[in-house]
Formats: structure tokens, C-alpha cells, sequence
């Protein structure tokens, strides 16, 4: 224990973009007091790994209509409340500009940067019909539930967002 | 510690399908890897473990009309998002019986196979007015909140989903 | 580690009415079993320990536009679900009552009165232009996100609500 770092693994379950800074924040945080950060991604919080160009290509009718209406990708995601068609989500991105914060954009380049592991969730890629293409150059690996749990259980900080 | 099973504590708070499936995801997968797993069911997490058959009877009209409203049970379950008045939440089980995914009813009954302790929490029955006789047959026990962080602060990993 | 109480840190992330009651219940039963508990207000969270009198000045029309119409205090939260325009969440309270629960109100003062520390996220505050006195007289300091990682990695139990 004395040498290793300690632990940060974080499950990212939601796709909305409130808690998905909270999530980069705290990883960012962490890596930079020196912890060992994992981001484990999976179901809604797919989204927020998804490219931001491009379609994504899928195989089946229903999973072809799912990503088509959830299409995610960084800069297509809305704040959970006051997102307003969109005019609270934009104030909120304004607000942050103003006073310096990171874009969810640069936050996930960052925390990349930082030594940030960020893990998609083997399982619900599966399900979703969601091809390793799918997702930014950041994401490193996909994994399933045995594995983050395996991280998790070694971990000082484990939290579920 | 070292002849004792490692635990796994996870408070279920919330009653969408979806988080549901990630909770029983999580609690099997635990206990497949020989983790002593418990979940604690509160407030709307309570209707994942409701029987599907049959009322809920409970006194006065106000439970009585909660309880008619916020019926419960695992097949009756909503995604937390792109329901659809049930389009979402039809195709999802759908693409779950493709890739093989148990259902939410067949996760808890093999999760309880599997030695995963299910608990409903005391006070949010007493304020539901949900009696013992509402839960499926898997849940063995009601216990608080101090039963819960008496388990959590021994437990290896903590989740509130 | 023998003669430290073993500590409890809660995020609380969430703004409705349901997660905060279940946020100071944890809190107030970790106090009443010897435990160190913090609980550490972030985003929608803050809204819980907002003043329940008078407005929120703040600089700017955006984060006037934000304070007005997600002004907040213990009194105006609402259920995440079936608040059918206040019906609902004015019935959880009468329920709440009849079993003699704490209003959010009072647990919040219960929580300070055993010893919870009450902890209103820096960054948020400075992003949705709150100044420390919008906050309760309960809450005694702010702090960022590396404070709640340090107090996290000391911690038995961490949870995010």
C-alpha cells in the first residue's frame, strides 16, 4: 500500500451533463493530488465518451432507432433540470466560460491527459449495439463489471454518479 | 479479514428500470466473484422488489392512493429516460432478450440464488405503509438505516445507485 | 486509526426533495452511532441549503434569471417523481408527518446539532454566482473538490446522492 497510489474509480451511470462534469471534475481533482483515477462508462453515460462527429453505425432496426435518438457525443448533452429546449443548458455553458471552467469537451481531454483511465462498459455496448468506433480516441479500453468491480474493491474512493 | 469474504454494500434508491438492471448487474457479477453482497432497497427502490401480482393493501387514503399510483413490481418498470409512453422501455427488454441479458425479474431471483442478501428499508416502508406481505419472496428482511452503515462501514465497496 | 471515529462523507449532488431526505437520514444516523459524517453540497444539492427567506443576490442577469427561478430552500424542493405540480410532494410531507419524520427543515438542524458538517461546494457557488450568505446558518464553510477527495480517501463510507 506504503508505494502504490491511491484508488479513485468512478461509474459514470448517467448521460446528463450536470453530473457528467461533476464526474470529470472530481477525476481531474483526484489525478492531480496524485490518485490513480479510473472512469468506468456505461449505459446513458456512454453518451458522454460517444464522438461528437459522424453518425454511429449500429446493426438492427431498433438499436439503428436507439442511437439515432440518443445520439450523445460531448456537446449534445443536456443539463437533468431547467434545460428549457435547450436555453438553460446553453446559460449554464455560458456561466461556465465566464468564470474559466473547462468545456465537458476539454475536460475529458484533460483528465485523458492527467493519466485519467476512461472505460466503456463492455456489457451495455453490447446491448446498445455500440462498436468500439463509436467512442472518442480517449477511451482506452472496454470492460465489464467483473473488472470494474475488481478495480473498485481496491479502491480508497469509489462513488456512482 | 483475511478468512472473511470481501462486501459489497449497494443502497438501491432508485425504482427506474434502468438502474435497477445496472444494481442487479453489479450485485451478481459481485457474488460471482465471491463477494458477500447485500443491497438495501429505499424510498422508490422499493417498487423493484413489490410482488408483480395482486394490490398493495395499506391504510388510509393517501397510501392507499400512493400506493396505487407508484404500483411497483419489476416488470412495471420505466427507463429513467426515452420512455416513450413504454416504446423505450418495450424496445430495451427486447434488445436485452437478443443479447441474452436476464430480465430485472429473473436478475433478482438469481441474485438471491446466488446468496445476494435483499433488505427493504424499515422507515420507507412505514411512510409508504407498505406491509411485509407487498415484497416478492427473495426479500428477506426489513432493517434501517443503522443496519445499512453497520454493513457499509464494513464493506469493501459502496454504491447509492 | 484506533481512536478516530471513523468517518462518513455524502455528496449531495441532487436537489429533490426524496434524495435530500435520504441524504440527512445517513447523516443523522452515522452522527448517532459515533461516526465523523460531512456532507458536502454540490450543483443542485446547494438548493437544499439555501436560505427558505428573502431572494438571492447575485451579480449578472444570467445567474439573476438562475437564482429566480431555481431559488431553492428546504421548504420549495420537490419530489424527483410524482410531483403532479406539488400534490404529490405536499402528500409525502403529510405522510411524513403522521409517522413523525423530521420535515427536511428540522433534520437539517438536527444534523448540525450532532455535529454534521455542513459543506457548500466552492465551484459551484461561483459558478451559479451564490455568495455565502444565500446559505443557512447550519452550513459552516465552503470548500472545492480536492477537500472532499481528502476527506473522502479518510472516509469508511462515501456516497453520492
Amino acid at each position: 500500500m506504503a508505494e502504490e497510489k491511491e484508488k479513485l474509480t468512478i461509474v459514470v451511470f448517467s448521460g446528463d451533463l450536470d453530473r457528467a462534469l461533476a464526474a470529470f471534475m472530481l477525476a481531474t481533482t483526484g489525478a492531480s493530488m496524485g490518485m490513480d483515477v479510473s472512469m468506468y462508462f456505461t449505459f446513458w453515460g456512454l453518451n458522454i465518451i460517444k464522438k461528437n462527429e459522424g453518425g454511429i453505425k449500429s446493426k438492427g432496426l431498433m438499436r439503428k432507432m436507439l442511437n439515432f435518438m440518443n445520439r450523445g457525443g460531448s456537446k449534445r448533452l443536456k443539463l437533468s433540470m431547467f434545460n428549457m429546449f435547450g436555453l438553460g443548458t446553453w446559460m449554464m455553458k455560458k456561466l461556465m466560460k465566464g468564470v474559466n471552467m473547462p468545456s465537458l469537451d476539454e475536460f475529458i481531454t484533460m483528465a485523458e491527459s492527467m493519466g485519467v483511465k476512461l472505460i466503456a462498459c463492455t456489457t451495455s455496448c453490447g446491448l446498445m449495439g455500440l462498436p468500439e468506433e463509436a467512442f472518442r480516441s480517449e477511451v482506452k479500453s472496454l470492460a465489464g463489471a467483473a473488472f470494474f468491480l475488481g478495480e473498485a474493491r481496491k479502491s480508497k474512493v469509489t462513488l456512482f454518479i
